[in-house]
């Protein structure tokens, strides 16, 4: 999902926000012929994901520098275990630390909360997906480690999909306007959602064909009746009030997909660090 | 600290991302002519940040958009503020949306986290400050976030200040050795800090005359004495362990500042929506 | 489905790319205060397409340009038509002609093809669509002209709907793996196609539930066969010897889209021309 | 003329554009370790072009594809030669396929439509250029392709040769104003083209000393007399009404190149395959 | 020859070279309000090069700074003349200050250079022009700066014109082969310069039909002889130990064009101050 | 202090300035497999910097080219040293001489230019440093290359150290207010450094504290007394009137770095050639 030019690239751009015009303590003290070695290890329990990524950061500096990877993204991790051995000139380990932590420590981050949710909603036939919810240049990394998570992902922009939101609605006249408009004119590769306040719109729109109807912001009680009313003729996602206590309940109604925009904006980064 | 050049750039780039080959649902509903009105809300409370950047998501997208700020950078905000009002065609609104709410949310959580933190410092004479474990692609937004919020910053890549860390001491032999290495190569423009473990490598230190001492994962008993040892001769910077509940009692052992990469890191997005 | 800071952006590059260090002529003769009148024209009939195209690139190059477009994408035009009038400093009207006319000629040939097969298929209830056989770089203008003349698109790129091909069934080991193997992975609003070359293959293809059986390089025998084999449980797809003269008969066999790479990589530039 | 970097550059943004979020078929069923043989056929007679843009797809793509050459740009193809074997991770080759052939298809197109307008030419001593007329983005490698496909190329851009046409000699007054004015601002490396109409501009810019005189849509006599009346003082260039029928007898008048912008802009892509 | 989206770019990219994460100093004390009024004013005689490229950094940098030029790129300017005034708030003044005077003084500098010898020359027929010894990323805005100071221009790049030098002919055999070697390939609207060492390599070439011969480090006597020899049968352009002192006696040769890098490469930068 | 890929991607933009559609020339007579030997040639005494950069320029074009460094940046050279030899196909050899000499005569200009003022300093106690008035877009070429030479560095760029001028203080409405101001606001990893024009503004600002007092324009006596006076407590930075013969006398009064633009800004180009 993430292409390797594609990285090389994006860690290009961040290795130059944090090197400016150069690591003036390095540069005074470490020669280009002191080699050191180094773990990346980690601090705590999770879901490890961005490995790839931290071997780029250390690949686009130079190529004396050798990184084993000990692990593989999705790899539940413990404290302390071993990710990753690198050896190389001292002076681009020190170079390249931060940027590749700062990669490797956000993906793990909305790795391992996506797999809580996940986990969360066990055995059910449901899964938990991301939104659009994002940080601005960096949803690649960010739907990936959803992905490594364990979790599943929604569009991942706004053409990939048609979402038929209530301001759609309010334009258009009617659901059945809103959904007749979108399919004259939508790719016939791609599928509709509907985004729904009310049973009654789930009725009125149930008739019209739509791929994927959305429960917004709806209680438990609704929600099973919906699943209920839609009867598999839809695809059913819920959305709303989305938290590790209540994502179980959520999935107990019924419904085929939750999306949440807390496994990637509210996630904690993952400590985990590179000793030397 | 936010050039509208460099900020219309990046958000160029972030549109691309979320809008892809078009937003096919917009698209198919709302024509050139339809004229929205919308307004910024606040969800809960926090501190405000992003309002220029969330206004220039419009500005690129089309000129027939007029965004009216009713907040500024940095004001505490309560649940219900309204924010900004917008007005325009209704194609960019929905267009536009999304992304400029990525970067406010986000930014005002970290402003918010981060005031937190110096609200909790209180009347004493000590700053909180970020680290450079920040989102790739994203450190010149959070660093802006960090100031908005209360919080004062460390230095913003590895070229604007000397930091020697534990890796350099050992290569260079010792305190001394890494202190004199870096001073002979560094601008006198730049200043020099010095990772310290123990009381021992302070003493080391400070007939050095290095600018900053950072206590590393020092207890406070030792951050007191530490404090007092160095007696202004250089500024004392906490760091380590640094949460909302120690941040206080870590401001009363006397450093001058206290750098933490939770403020960033950890912030959870603040909740602000755009209410059409 | 042209964002204007895209094209603006698309429109830069091609100036760089067409006036190198400068345009030595015009330079020599035309000062900054010559003022031209000048009149976008129609050579032929066709459908005119890229208008606002054209007039980014007199935008980007001068404000002092005034462009007033007679015409709106999609109007089928005939020779002679006024399309668009100019008015400013002859230097920025002739640096800027060639780029504008090459976008709009390409741009409104390939409107232009499509349309005729869209207009060969005529009342029946199937649309062409495009493909994925674009000019390197040049997909968005591409894919936006195809819908101009009339017809429908496929997916945008590899990301936004799956299609199995016999590699994949290969692979996999079946159609029924291959199938699988997709839904298990794919998000909730993605759809999946599949390649048939075979009845077989849709026989097995047909209880998975696959979103789309694409008919590959069938006979018109067998594509009646297929549509009534399918009977409505997936969107049918005709695809392979796909012209101008076999698009009826291929719609005729009750297929919903007919994909041709003809309509883009094959289209003529249309004649329009700019009179000074 | 292709630098290696600049095409390496070109590939990245074109794969960006066709893969955008990921293959989510192939990853989905193909893994890392399923290797892959490829054969590049060709499926009807022409000239080829692009093969190491080819190769460089899959070089962008993963050092894991050995890209084997059997042919090259410019060689006389077949119905059936193969051109090219691939062996690799099937993931990389079903990714870069579509890129690889729309760079191959559309190069070998124009190359072929070339060579057949030279071809016709035969052994008189006249050759057929290219013009401005590309598409935005791609210009050199639709250059390239003229050059392959045994054309000779028109100035690249508007810097590198001044063509004075009927507009320039408006505002100068007359072919000598217009003439004179180019000749005191250009640069001694650079040619002067004159465009004529008649032939009395042509009398008129003989004694001022023109390199090239371009015949603007003349009949085959006015081209004729014009050939005679230059008498090798000025390359003569014809242009306008260059069809394939056209060509021969243009160049039996005796001009020296023949411009067309058919043999790029109305070029139908060739037909070549990836069988895998 | 400068356009003015290219320059924009360019600007861009300057100022965030010197901005970097802010000016903390004027962010400290300048607030949005604070109007302030600057007059560029020259502190030494020359010739003024690169107004318009001044005027653009400030308006890259805020709409609300007002710049009034009072010169026009070419004039020659003496001490404390008035060359700009500008108003604005301060804030963007003191943003934008160093990065305009870097260009000004720069392309100012290289005009006034290039002036001088040009002078030198006085009222002989001969231009002294340029070379490709530019500063990487530079070159457009020091063409343009020769070419406002008087001089002539060579070709802009590899592509623009063909040179032939010793390591050509080496390769070529002989100075015949090379030549036509090159006529072969090359475009009719390219010239052909030849790069003569030697009064045989002159004779070998005359009949072959270059359009420009270099005399290489020739001594004046050598180079009146060639000039006597081609006797106008080719441009005559001198190279080599052109220094202002020699220039005049080279140009008395008869020599059409004298190039050299030291317009360029070794002007220094004219002061011109921006007074608040 | 230059990252390979930083190097790298400049290179690239600069071989695009200079290649353009390709060396028109060299693919007309030189063949992929025609190898060349080259030596990198010093034509006069001097300081070599750049050698990596060169080298860089020839890995970007082909991995085929072998380039064998013989010296080190830093290293004092003499007419006729052997800085290099490089063989590989002539093709690249000619493709990047240019570009190659362009920085490195550049670079090594710079850094000669540092070492004749740093040599004039001799054995006192004060360094030569640059200014922020360099090239725009070769910022950390020329930084690097007065580093290189022997001379220290100032500030990157507005955001590394706070530097208060007159306009700042103007504004402010004085030395002790701008000071706070800018100490309120700055971050503790920054200094500050004050302009003085005055002795009166360096004994207002000695109790404030600030880092670097830098004299602006004084005269030798004024320097003399303003460094008795400071006695340590700030750095003492001189400023202006900075020429090779005044420059030991400015070190002569005490100051610990004399700033001067002439190292960078007025530096010509040392003499290195290519000899195939």
């Amino acid at each position: 999902m993430l292409s390797s030019f594609f990285v090389e690239d994006h860690v290009k751009q961040a290795l130059m926000e944090d090197i400016g015009f150069g690591d003036v303590t390095t540069e005074s003290i470490v020669g280009e012929n002191e080699v050191f070695a180094a773990s990346l290890v980690s601090r705590c329990e999770g879901i490890i994901c961005g490995l790839e990524v931290f071997k780029t950061v250390f690949k686009v500096l130079s190529d004396k520098v050798e990184v084993k990877l000990c692990a593989t993204d999705g790899d539940r991790i413990q404290k302390g275990d071993l990710l990753a051995t690198l050896k190389g000139p001292g002076k681009y380990l020190l170079l390249g630390e931060r940027v590749a932590l700062n990669y490797i420590q956000r993906m793990s981050g909305i790795a391992t909360e996506t797999n809580k949710y996940q986990n969360a909603i066990g055995e059910l036939p449901c899964k938990i997906v991301d939104t659009r919810k994002t940080t601005p240049g960096f949803r690649a990394f960010e739907k990936y480690s959803v992905k490594v998570g364990g979790g599943a992902l929604h569009r991942f922009n706004l053409s990939d999909c048609a979402m038929i939101k209530d301001n759609h609605i309010q334009v258009a006249g009617s659901v059945t306007n809103a959904v007749n408009m979108v399919k004259a004119n939508l790719s016939h590769a791609h599928k509709i959602e509907l985004e729904c306040d009310t049973i009654e719109q789930i009725k009125e729109a149930l008739p019209l064909g739509v791929d994927i109807i959305m429960l917004d912001n709806m209680s438990l009680e609704q929600m099973k009746e919906a699943v209920e009313l839609i009867n598999h003729r839809a695809i059913v996602e819920a959305s709303g009030n989305v938290h590790l206590e209540t994502v179980r309940k959520i999935a107990e109604c019924g419904v085929d997909v939750i999306s949440s925009s807390a496994i990637v904006a509210k996630a904690p980064t993952l400590d985990i660090a590179l000793d030397m």
